[in-house]
């Protein structure tokens, strides 16, 4: 169980993390750890020191809770992209090699794997409303790697794009079934000897 | 829900599946659709026209019936590469081509993917005796490509193989997370694309 702290006392300021925030943090723990279906709100209110009620009076049901989750996920990436097109202003080759890094480290530090992708699979029912920030977000995602691409110069932006992106994902699932020594520990390799293939000789 | 047939009458024989077999499938086209933490024993049972004790009575806990899931969706996969080697004795480019065709209509076919990888995700617990039936899997499927891709002649064989794996797995994942047009739609493409530049020239 995850414990989070309700306030700390810092410079005499209370720094009070407010119920919502910490139903959330909890939530998202929980379910990046035991999945969705894996949790119950009850474990996510004692998780965040709290109770049932609070929960519901915040997000009125266990999906509203979920798509509160996965907006939080999508922010935080969405944050990561504009970071590093920031660092790297209209240098697609940089923004590359970065793309690349953070993969890696994705890949590396988190053997759970995409929550997003892991949440596609447990929301089987089509009309659940986070799957469509779901894939909102993987279309968008896309769309800013083609850009990265054709800013890197490679022949073609929108295969090499999509090759990435299916190594990523596969990565990112392979290693919850095959361990991390499996061919997910390939990624870096694997990417490379794609890349190498699409940049201009 | 799933209507399983209890017996059908053919030329005067009783085809009759048992018990043991008819909860088996219901559980696995129920496990696909909606998930192994989706779905509880009454519902498995019902699909199977049967009831909760005849369930328990053949395997005894809702693990040993994913654990028998997960045991028939591997023989299956057995199946399907012992077919390919068979189909294409020792000629590992008919292999590789036949093996991209079969790749394609799984990711083309089944919008859950694959069941071994949707299976390790849901199974969260790292001692669950399903999680050790898919590695070994996967560790035998890896070594099964490579050989392959040996036989095609390419010039790095273990690195085409993780590459294809991970494209296949990123395809079968990507497909629930970023729809049916998304990457996944690229897989042939992406790997036509990989394996021309692991041919030698």
């Amino acid at each position: 169980m995850v414990a989070l702290q309700e306030s700390t006392m810092i410079d005499g300021e209370a720094q009070v993390r407010r119920p919502r925030e910490r139903i959330l943090a909890a939530a998202r723990e929980l379910f990046r750890r035991h999945g969705i279906h894996g949790v119950g709100v009850e474990a996510i209110a004692d998780a965040a020191k709290t109770n049932k009620m609070a929960l519901y009076r915040h997000f009125g049901s266990k999906d509203e809770l979920v798509v509160a989750y996965l907006q939080s996920v999508v922010g935080e990436v969405d944050d990561i992209w504009t970071a590093l097109e920031r660092d790297h202003p209209g240098d697609g080759r940089k923004q590359l090699k970065a793309w690349l890094s953070l993969a890696e480290v994705c890949i590396a530090s988190d053997e759970r794997g995409c929550e997003l992708a892991t949440s596609a699979i447990e929301l089987t029912a089509k009309d659940h409303p986070g799957r469509k920030i779901i894939e909102d977000l993987k279309v968008d995602h896309r769309k800013r790697l083609v850009t990265l691409c054709r800013r890197a110069g490679v022949s073609q932006p929108s295969v090499l794009a999509d090759t990435l992106t299916l190594l990523l994902e596969g990565a990112r699932v392979s290693r919850q079934s095959a361990g991390a020594k499996g061919p997910s520990a390939k990624f870096m390799k694997t990417a490379k000897a794609v890349i190498t293939n699409f940049l201009p000789h």
